[in-house]
């Protein structure tokens, strides 16, 4: 098999930036004020607010399980994008796509959290794109994961949820996610709108701090796409979701 | 009749404001790429997201007639305000709250728009809050005209719109709104949400740099209000409007 | 100041009124059979059925605080108009203006009634337009009124409400409305539809019998208004609310 | 087989009628100003307002092929019935009931009419119940009848329509409708409330002038019906009917 | 009064059938296997796969009544008919004739059962159909049934519904439904679709095996029909219902 | 790396199955009248109809540019389930589930299509499972490939569809998906419900007859997996897939 990022130089991104080069990331916490988690996250010029809400109910089929809930919900605001799109409350009802994001927001946070032990609650993750520019869903995901944990933090802090004797607390690992690609035969990292419309392949991963996958969602625009490719855009992922988990850390630390 | 704004002293606003004092006022114009006109507006920590759409068409009963249209749309993120509220796109319609405002922010701006000249395009103004704090209404039309000026400018820029000889523009004068009331008894300026939540009697008013009124909408919310009070909170209001004329002025020119 | 209503010679109205005369107003109380309160209100050629539903429970914002709800509901009957209009409830929701017009009905008629007074009931005023020639919403609340009277007595007379020592009854005040505007320059009171269609500025004035003021909403439909003309519309307004309380009495007595 | 009608006596109606009367039955037309048609009718204490609307297109399936359609809506005002209903418009959508009488009038009334000489318009019927107690359907379809004379009459005395050279018009018959039912084993005609849900079989009968069915849908509430039961029930509802189509006579003479 | 059916030679009908012919009718119990009662019914080529499904409470009207209920729910797969229909889930909403059929199906199928013995479950019978070609909700009707038994049966049969000590099963009667009209001037049961599209009159039938009418909804399509062409349909359907009975009964005992 | 297929022997399947056996399949064309191309596909006890129909129209964001359209619509039978599920029709919208299947069956019979040769006509495929036991978007997916391959045939027959002289067709190439997943620590093929519902990874895999990947969709349920994990699920994926091509074939040539 032939190393696919190692043949890179011969293509240029429209943004310049090497294949294996994340867009610029910030991480803003506390960007608003009345929500327990508050993070404007950038991935370049993709700007998604990210807020984490915690209710002390949990949806129905929970009830009485002694267990919590983590949710999701996403849009984008109507001028978020280059034409103006309408906006799903007007229309009535949110779209496929919007559905199916908030879906895999949702997933992707539970797979972090210890629902026993964050007790019976629901925190619920708005993830609201003011500015798109393509990734809107792994920006969403990687800042409402920072969100997420300052709002634990919080319930922490002010004795709402007690910590067991071990000290584990409620978030047992770290999620970031990045999109990879095959543009124009190259795979690369963090794909932009420029890119993202005119690429083979649109691949979202999900990982966590130890490596692993927690949702791989992987769609041939163009032509079907190989094993090999497969490959290369899975360990191109890897890198970059690793660096968001350090800006996470940072942040956090911040 | 005694002046009601002279008896200021005697209470405490929760903010320390004076009576006839704003709050503190930001217009951040180009705070979104795509948009032809994108302003975030302060009114303290009440901020809202305007952005202005140009769309070369126009609702069915213009079709034809040569005129222009100024359409409106309102929103709250779900976590803009103290308590989460559910998501309207979620819900399925916006509330009667949600329809109200975004109705008043289209007629005010209409009211300062030459649609003849304008020709047969819309302008659709979307007003999100990113964090409600009182006042979101008013904010948003101060706001909202800013980026009205910003995309009407950018269509006579680029030679879109071309202005008669006279060199009249589309806009013929300025807008802005403020929100005014009687709090304990005392007339006040640009209510935040713990004065809102505890006055007798709350007033918006839309006016223009001419001085005159374009809406009034005054709702006592505890006592019925006297012709002395709506005297008194007009007289508040005008001077608030002037000086965020000035504001809107300044960012324009900025 | 020049006094406006002083000039009203100087115009004609299309239904030959002067400035400050209402349409022809009748109230018949007892239209229908099944509500506790029906009353027919005409304001001229606009007839409004208002009913008054008494329920005894309230909405879940009030459960267990012992105190009642006002609510209203409004809608035209497709045919009431000119041309016909879909119907709300085949187009599937209620539009802007149906909600605006069914928020003001209720504020206005919670501000004359003691909550704790009616206890843990909702009474519902169903407004529904069969004939609309202008002010529906003004002639609406004026009739919503006496139903409401009605239905408060009933449950009083049924023993279903204990009136305190002193006597008080829940219902501490009348409320009426009326629109005034500024037609061809002049003011006038209580607009009909080819004065609504055709005038510079309309406004909506709820007052209770103590002369003071519930809602004012005045909209420039032509050019912005100044504040004598303010001065004179509520002026006109106030007279007018005067004559519809005595008419609401003799209703009430007859 | 027995005559069921002949053992009347036997059982008191809770309105004292004998088993083949009517309710004292009112048609008012011109109820209101804007329809084409505008009836006000009674069945007792059922009242329903009846308007046609000509509207100058037609429905897509229709577009190009020269021919009109008839068309109706049907609601309930919420309280127009003993206890207060939802109102469809507010709910966001109209329920099954309402849906399968709308589909009832309509098809009624387009059993009457030459859709070739109407034209490409259309004629909707709004029947609207301000009071229910019992047999709104089948009052509706009477009263609509008669708005849709006066709509069409009008569309031929203003030369929208003109009329074949053998006179003929577009209304080709005369569409009355009538409840019937056994109550306590006893066939009766035009069920009020009190009977129609304490009875064992509710039918409702829609026939021409020239005694021919249109439609005809029973229901078994109690026990199934008998064919004896059937023939009784036919023969009450065709008296009915000459009757109810004597007095849309009147109503159109008058 | 002629025998309308002794006519029928006059006449071909367009599958070749005698005038009181049913079509070829199959019933097969078991057709999938979650469902407590799953049946597959074919008359001729329509087919619709009813299922009965048990739930162990009951609408909010019953609570606490110790009574059950028999509601339905009835669809069209979008291609089960010759041209494409948009599919009700997308549109947002269920059309009138949907609506109006589960209504139906639900009635007739209360009208075997008692309600008491039943206890307080609530069995819902879907009616899904796979293609149509006229007579889908008489299908319905009758293939319900069947699932609807199976359904009781295993109940009883698991000991969850206790019988009275006399023996009496929650099903008192047998129900089945069929359709019958005037095609070309001749009376004729179970029409298909070329029939039922080119008729002048369509009654659909529900009765016992006590041959008394349970619903009958008859509608003239063409001309009026007389009370010898419904004598003559009623006949007919009774004929085809007794067949049909006798084929559920082969069936349960299959 | 371990090849996990081949510590299969250690766990027993539910269904006794290989870790690398596909359930029964069994594919029947024809299996409606109506539509141009209709199959019913089982996997095991998982049935779908799917069903092509063809419209000479495309949406509006096509028209005018001579290319074609697929896309599909998913549904469940309400009780497909082992429990009853709300009926969407009725529940007035789809659930993101349903939208998110939806989009993913589209999307990946686009990708065998070419849509320049279909010319302006969209194909619809409806993919209605009668009965679920897992798998139900991989069985759809599967057996609308032939369903749309039968449709676009008949074009073709018809000369609907005229084929260039190299004789090319619009299908230029097959599709088949399969779910694989960790079901104990081992990766099995085709997920049956009580597999999927236990399972700590599952996977949907669409692939073409050229052995690329048209879609991969893998989710962790219970902890991340990882990269060899990956490696041998898509293995097993392109096993099963290959193998369900080869019964599509035999399918078409039946």
């Amino acid at each position: 098999m032939t190393d696919p990022t190692a043949s890179s130089p011969a293509i240029a991104r429209p943004s310049g930036r090497a294949p294996d080069q994340l867009r610029e990331i910030r991480i803003e916490r506390g960007f608003t004020r009345h929500a327990e988690g508050s993070v404007l996250i950038s991935f370049g010029d993709t700007r998604v607010l990210c807020t984490a809400s915690v209710d002390n109910k949990v949806p129905g089929f929970l009830r009485g399980k002694g267990e919590g809930w983590i949710t999701a919900e996403y849009g984008m605001l109507p001028r978020s994008t280059h034409t103006r799109s309408d906006r799903e409350a007007a229309r009535g009802k949110q779209g496929g796509r919007t559905l199916e994001i908030q879906r895999l927001i949702g997933r992707s946070l539970r797979a972090c959290v210890d629902r026993g032990l964050l007790g019976e609650r629901t925190i619920t993750l708005d993830c609201d794109v003011l500015q798109a520019d393509g990734g809107t869903r792994t920006a969403a995901i990687t800042g409402a994961y920072v969100a997420l944990v300052d709002a634990i933090n919080g319930l922490v802090a002010s004795g709402a949820i007690k910590l067991p004797s071990c000290g584990r607390t409620p978030v047992f690992g770290a999620i970031a996610a990045v999109s990879v690609g095959i543009y124009r035969g190259v795979p690369v990292l963090d794909l932009d709108y420029a890119e993202d419309s005119d690429c083979d392949t649109d691949m979202n991963v999900v990982m966590n701090d130890g490596g692993g996958f927690i949702e791989l969602q992987g769609t041939a625009e163009g032509h079907a796409f190989r094993r090999d490719e497969l490959d290369a855009m899975t360990t191109l992922a890897q890198s970059g979701i690793e660096r968001l988990i350090e800006l996470q850390r940072e942040a956090l630390a911040g």
